[in-house]
């Protein structure tokens, strides 16, 4: 482990899994690893349980010599009050105080953000959207999650929530969404959840053949779908068609609330390539104004999805200001 | 007039006529005037026509010791690099090299943005958005304009073109626009033009008695449908009902974005009072995540009309940095 270079621990916590990463100032993962969430019963004893596995870390990085600091990516993460606050994916209630508890319990400095904005930064910082001062990052895996940055910064609004973009409403009166019951939010087409259910609709509207017709509806998921598409399934592909309409509309709504560089996409959905990318960017382009057209790039993440929340995490890191 | 204080010359243009004022820390307009706009025919007799009226009262001002300089606000005004961008409602064509022309003639430092932006500046220095950092104008007027702070810092976009709220789909397959063609956008719905539009669309079709049917297609207007509805006529009241929901719905989707601290309307459309602002507030409310629900301030904004687009120009002299 080279000694000189300042370093960043990036934690990114989920449901079931807590994955951790020291990394360095060009993103290179040095050491990485990952933890139970869902094995200790409360916030005490994970934060007691991630310093046991990540002391012996710490202490050949070097501690407070290159350990810059701590950077947290979590589900319903505030970046201004540092806390959890009611995630429905995690066990533990309530408003969680994370970052104090980390920051107390490691003797370094901790900041705290939704795991959606994390990667966003990340981003920024590593990956595809280096330079750029104005880029939105849209995340589409099992929910849609997103992160904005403008002026060089992430907007977090005034009480640290923004950037909701899956919940905004893109068809009045449109599917009801199975968790939040608003009626037809991007996450609620757009989404690997919201994919498998246009493929049920598009397979329930009609009696044509299709592939997809082989799986049941346990075995239907985005990725078989994708499958089906490229062996030349006309309704699978049609599934991504209407995946990508619906995300293109949208993204032309963000381009003219942000007018953005870029935006980025990342998550599982975006493994169909050029199937969801080229409808979307089609719809993207039709429904903006003249003076944004042609401008937006319209690109995948350059991150690896397997690290990308411990880069994202860390990435917040080099962003604390003394 | 006061010396002693630090004045800003705040210059709104129109297609008609072209405002200006010298205005002080406290938004008081010391001395204002207009001039016509569509009078010069060329960019350079429009500056030497400014600088001609303006002369004497930068002269009275005293000139470099208490005058910081000059603000503009015009219709597709860039603030990036100073120009105005092909406003089809002026007469002069192609890209306008403004702030530099005004900032070479006048020997003063000049800054220009659209309208829409300088609104929002100006009611964040002077009007009710004083003291916050996240807060969204929308301007209710012919069309419907917006300015985004984020921050504390106007949203401008990598391009300087972001903040163009009302050219985003509400209804998709909607209501055509008039003028950008695009289906279903907030404009097309909730300025003043798409008020009128709303009317005729319910008169046209029911038989059912209204006041509104007193009026000529070329007399309607949103003023008079109004005035219908104080009176307890019901289409017309449905007409601002229908505009609150549209306004309402789309106001949801800006919240998600930017989580604003609060959303400021302003303009000729916001004359109707609560008529708008109460289904405005509910379906706003309506389609936002828990989240954000009973959190963001929905107020009218808290400048005179006739002063805002000078207060808001001048206000761009305070944001200048050193």
């Amino acid at each position: 482990m080279d000694l000189s270079q300042e370093l960043a621990l990036g934690i990114d916590i989920g449901g079931t899994n807590t994955k951790y990463g020291l990394v360095n100032h060009r993103g290179d993962i040095i050491e990485k690893g990952e933890i139970r969430t869902d094995s200790f019963p409360t916030i005490e004893e994970f934060v007691e349980g991630l310093h046991k596995t990540l002391s012996p870390l710490i202490a050949k990085a070097g501690a407070g010599d290159s350990l810059r600091g701590i950077g947290i990516g979590a589900p319903n993460g505030n970046y201004y009050t540092g806390t959890i606050d009611y995630a429905p994916n995690l066990h533990w209630r309530g408003v969680i105080p994370l970052a104090k508890l980390v920051s107390e319990r490691f003797g370094l400095r901790c900041s705290l953000t939704n795991d959606a904005n994390a990667a966003a930064v990340g981003e920024m910082m590593y990956g595809a959207a280096r330079g750029m001062k104005d880029f939105i990052m849209i995340t589409l895996g099992t929910g849609v999650g997103s992160g904005i940055v403008a002026n060089g910064h992430v907007v977090y609004g005034h009480d640290g929530f923004a950037g909701e973009l899956g919940h905004t409403i893109i068809r009045h009166g449109g599917r009801k969404h199975w968790s939040t019951k608003l009626d037809g939010s991007l996450e609620a087409y757009c989404s690997a959840t919201g994919i498998v259910l246009t493929a049920r609709e598009l397979l329930a509207a009609s009696n044509e053949e299709s592939l997809l017709r082989n799986f049941s509806d346990k075995e239907l998921d985005s990725k078989r779908i994708y499958d089906c598409a490229i062996q030349g399934d006309r309704i699978a592909a049609e599934v991504y068609r209407f995946t990508g309409q619906i995300l293109g509309e949208a993204l032309a709504n963000f381009v003219m609330f942000s007018s953005p560089e870029a935006i980025i996409l990342f998550g599982g959905v975006i493994n169909a390539g050029e199937l969801i990318m080229a409808p979307t960017k089609l719809h993207m382009e039709k429904n903006l104004l003249p003076i944004f057209q042609d401008k937006v790039k319209l690109v995948f993440s350059e991150l690896k999805e397997a690290d990308a929340a411990i880069l994202g995490a860390s990435a917040l890191v080099w962003e604390m200001r003394d």
